[in-house]
């Protein structure tokens, strides 16, 4: 109510005089005598808050993979990749309401038990001035709860559009996006999160290695495989042409965005921030969240120097990511130490895989696939290291299931897109690029070309 | 007291040997048995909090402001046009402490009731320390209060410098600021949120389509209409002569800035965070606020691909704005389906308007009129379709006192600064631009020019 | 847990039934009733919550760092700087795990009481699940608490790096900041916050002016005068060749970024929020840190359109920062007239200063002398203006203390690595950048050189 902007200001008796007029504190009287005590809304109220918080975090994650992503492109397909960011961001949002958050939580209403969940059921929140009676005061808000979630669902998306930069036309693009974020991702996040067969089995992710980043991996893949690489990327005697990012100063912002943002991703995937053992818990998140990043960028920067004699900021970069998806799996049960090694093998991975992608010729723009993919089974897998009850071979069945659930639908949704409309763009507009071939518009126009 | 980040170190007996040279334990056990307990204080903690959290998230759209004008400027304005940016945002801060807070806060200090609030009274914050007896304990601190409320000031004054880009001086452009910040803002904020004649009419702007992003527009306008559009962006034939932006990258990672800052914009304007009922309306606003950056956006992108077959960046970046501004008198009360349509027609609004602009000769550089004066008149006039007890005539009362008070007082300033001192450069200095006439200094002096 | 994640889901039957597969149900229920009330666990997760907000935006400051420095070296450095300052982030991030933590914080186990704390003794966190009986109730998780203070060793890095640039090479750069990190600022940073000899003396710099940023300013002076200027800086005439920023957009954006990260680094230093003075104090904070960094700026603004009869943004940049860095060693004291003087004359020590610095022939790439080392002097010296028990006296022994200690411990690793290794490029690389010599990587590659 913006009526109470003025609420400071006056004094009890303004207060009686003004109540008529301004019709709240009456309200504000009977909410106060009705109202249960901070020991049982506190920790609704707090978890409420660590959602909110850590959702404003991951949405931000949003503009660091559109920065991270426009500075690894070349110039004349930046102004594309910034517009499949922005539209990426904002379909999660409308499919992830109309669809998503209902699929992936559909509470005991699943349609097929344990796989799929309530179908087109668009999310409602509470009503306004929810009283605490009828607030799940064990649990949270469901508007925090949706935002939260929904900014998952986004990362996902975003993580995709790396991969497939500088060559894939737009609306096919963002068709696919639209089954990823309405479909793909809230059915196999279903499994786990939303209390599906794979939670039942024990399998342990604890903010989505498996289930946001090595999905969105593996959806690329299939992108990948079935878009081919760019231009030029893959000489015909065999040698990968190194094509150099366009601005690293804005690669280096999007990384430290993301960084940031993890915090949010794995801090506010404790769920629960209103008693001692919560609020401490989500510490350790922070602290391990951020040893595994910052493991990972030394380890992939010495490994550079090592086997190049130059260090190498992409990669360095990248391995900051690595680290962080290493650990998002499990933040909370390693040791400080555990998360140091469990992301310096994120900053490893990278730095081993990126080449071994291009030998196959699988052409990664960002070098998503090593980062999310193979660094988030990395991270699943090392989940039994620290957290009790977990297993490998559960673990493994998770990262299969996944997988193959993610990589065969993506791949029949992008065969379908490539049939029907086409996913890539006419040689000649690769080559002019994008930004003026598909959109007219160059995001750089008064730079001349070095 | 920095002294405390040692307390968790002492052992209780360390504790008592260092308190008398520490001089806080001693302090620190008294306060805990006169404190009153959380059911008393924790909805003052939880507000108050709301109100740093939320300020310091709309203080970053001050930052989004900088790089989407800094974006969409050639770059030979960038230099002039990130400093009026950080000026503007310094100047806030200062005459919002010298003069606005209480003129817009008066209480019942008024000099004029319900139209001029308390003049040249700087803020005073509470003494260090405050006892829970001295507290407002059913708001907030001022502290908290001042800082939040601040930055709504300062966004009004970005949405001016957005417009007037690349030709208006830099000292009248910051004198005017002085005035729309320290006068204009507060006067008219204070007939809503300081209790005020419209607050009393029934008039329903919850964090400010009116009061900021319109109220802003309109000063832009009265602005833009005195001082002509730039050289060459109207061809003599009639025709608009399209003038990019020279950094596109920014202007998005201003836009997810803005998007970002726009939850604590909101989401802070509910104003309470201490009970089940108001963490719980915050996170429907947080939700309802992202969902209609989320429609404004795709429906510019759709649009703009269907009028003019290419889809258009800069349009779905103002489409997202649009959204946020529309939702903005009223982010709590409507549904997702809701903010959805009502983010989707300020969406609308921008892609038809910006070109209707244009034919009037109004040279709006980076769109802020579109966005800020139009969706947020929209935005008001959309209220009602939600909140019970508010009017289309009573909305409509405020859009228009509100317009004509900023608009002409707008204008008289304008024309004063133009008398005497000419708030325009001179056609060789707006050719040459900003950056080298008047500062001296390249924003990017390394790139040869293509 | 993330299984927790459908809690929320589940009716009461349901999660009876699902109690055992899930295994939280009964802990919840133990815990619950087992659980503390709020007057006794909510100052905890409220001071907790502060070290993870406060930590989370002084961690953002190290992007600030990034975007200010690469915004402000020549096209040909920015890959090298943005690379020192990931890998600077890093660094810390372990080292002050590795030793700083405990060697700063020491307790009562001291090596040499009041001046080295605990030797290689890292960190660690509580255990999962914290019981209640457990924790500090008094103050906060030992997770949120490293997380915060790691930052502060973080931003004393980021410092140095910025004066060092264009001509340091990158690992001896890099070995600095282990020992930096690692042992110079966690030991001088005990002698206060630890609860070392400054402190009994009476010492007072609330959130570091001196023991953050004059030290790493201090360490950024030793380097500079043992590396010697940039090529081409000082002509053989005397006179100073001014070598501009390549990106202004990038390094307001990172002033942007530092005035916002500050709010957590003078905010949190509060260390306590679950008080109604605590979270008023930090209110208190915010506003007087920003209204130092609004003077600070509007002033340097005015000093250069007086003195050089053009406003210089860079100057002004620079004066935002100083006037952060002036508040920071008194935040909460001041009035907001306060804040406003002392940020005032932060804004006009750098304006005077940077020229000075230049007659000296200290090569200073973005006046992180001026800002954090000299109005980091300044804002310590003026505590006593509004800190009852502070005397200049005994201020200026903790800037002397900690100056030379910081200066010349840092000067002999200086002198040892340039011995050993050489930190200083040779000619020719410094001349083709070393962002082409040392990484083989530039930052822009396709923007034509102008």
């Amino acid at each position: 109510m913006n009526d109470m902007k003025l609420k400071h200001l006056l004094a009890p008796t303004a207060a009686l005089i003004l109540a008529p007029a301004l019709g709240f504190a009456q309200e504000a009287t009977e909410a106060a005598e009705a109202a249960p005590g901070f020991d049982e809304i506190g920790p609704y109220i707090m978890t409420t808050l660590l959602f909110l918080i850590g959702g404003f975090l991951v949405m931000w994650m949003a503009a660091g993979f559109a920065m991270l992503e426009a500075g690894l492109v070349r110039s004349k397909n930046v102004t594309m990749q910034l517009t499949k960011n922005i539209a990426l961001f904002s379909i999660a949002g409308i499919m992830y309401w109309f669809v998503g958050f209902n699929l992936m939580y559909p509470g005991d209403a699943w349609v097929v038990p344990g796989y799929v969940g309530i179908l087109f059921s668009p999310t409602a929140l509470e009503p306004v001035g929810l009283a605490a009676a009828d607030a799940s005061l064990d649990y949270a808000s469901v508007g925090s709860d949706f935002f939260f979630q929904l900014m998952f669902c986004a990362t996902t998306a975003s993580i995709v559009s790396g991969t497939l930069a500088e060559r894939i036309k737009l609306w096919p693009f963002l068709i696919f996006v639209v089954v990823l974020t309405g479909f793909i991702y809230p059915i196999e996040a279903s499994w786990q999160w939303g209390g599906g067969w794979l939670s039942e089995m024990g399998f342990s992710d604890f903010a989505g290695s498996t289930l946001v980043h090595a999905a969105g991996g593996f959806a690329a893949l299939a992108g990948a495989l079935i878009l081919g690489p760019r231009i030029g990327k893959y000489g015909k005697d065999g040698r990968t042409v190194p094509i150099p990012g366009s601005n690293l100063a804005l690669a280096t912002l999007g990384t430290f965005i993301l960084w940031l943002g993890w915090f949010g991703f794995n801090g506010g995937s404790q769920l629960a921030a209103g008693t001692v053992g919560d609020i401490t818990d989500v510490s350790r998140i922070f602290a391990n969240t951020n040893m595994a990043a910052a493991s990972g960028a030394i380890v992939a920067l010495i490994l550079t120097q090592v086997m190049y004699k130059k260090p190498d900021l992409t990669m360095t970069l990248n391995g900051a990511l690595a680290g962080l998806v290493s650990i998002t799996a499990g933040p909370l049960d390693p040791t400080l130490f555990g998360a140091l090694w469990i992301g310096a093998v994120g900053g490893i991975i990278v730095v081993i895989t990126v080449p071994m992608l291009d030998k196959m010729k699988i052409d990664d723009v960002v070098g998503a696939i090593p980062v999310h993919l193979l660094a988030g089974i990395w991270g699943t897998l090392a989940v039994p290291f620290y957290t009790e009850g977990a297993s490998f071979g559960v673990q493994l069945i998770g990262i299969v299931a996944i997988g193959l659930f993610v990589f065969v639908v993506s791949a029949v949704v992008w065969f379908i897109l490539k049939a029907v409309m086409g996913i890539r763009v006419s040689e000649e507009d690769e080559i002019n690029g994008l930004d003026m071939s598909e959109l007219g518009m160059e995001a750089y126009p008064e730079f001349a070309k070095g």
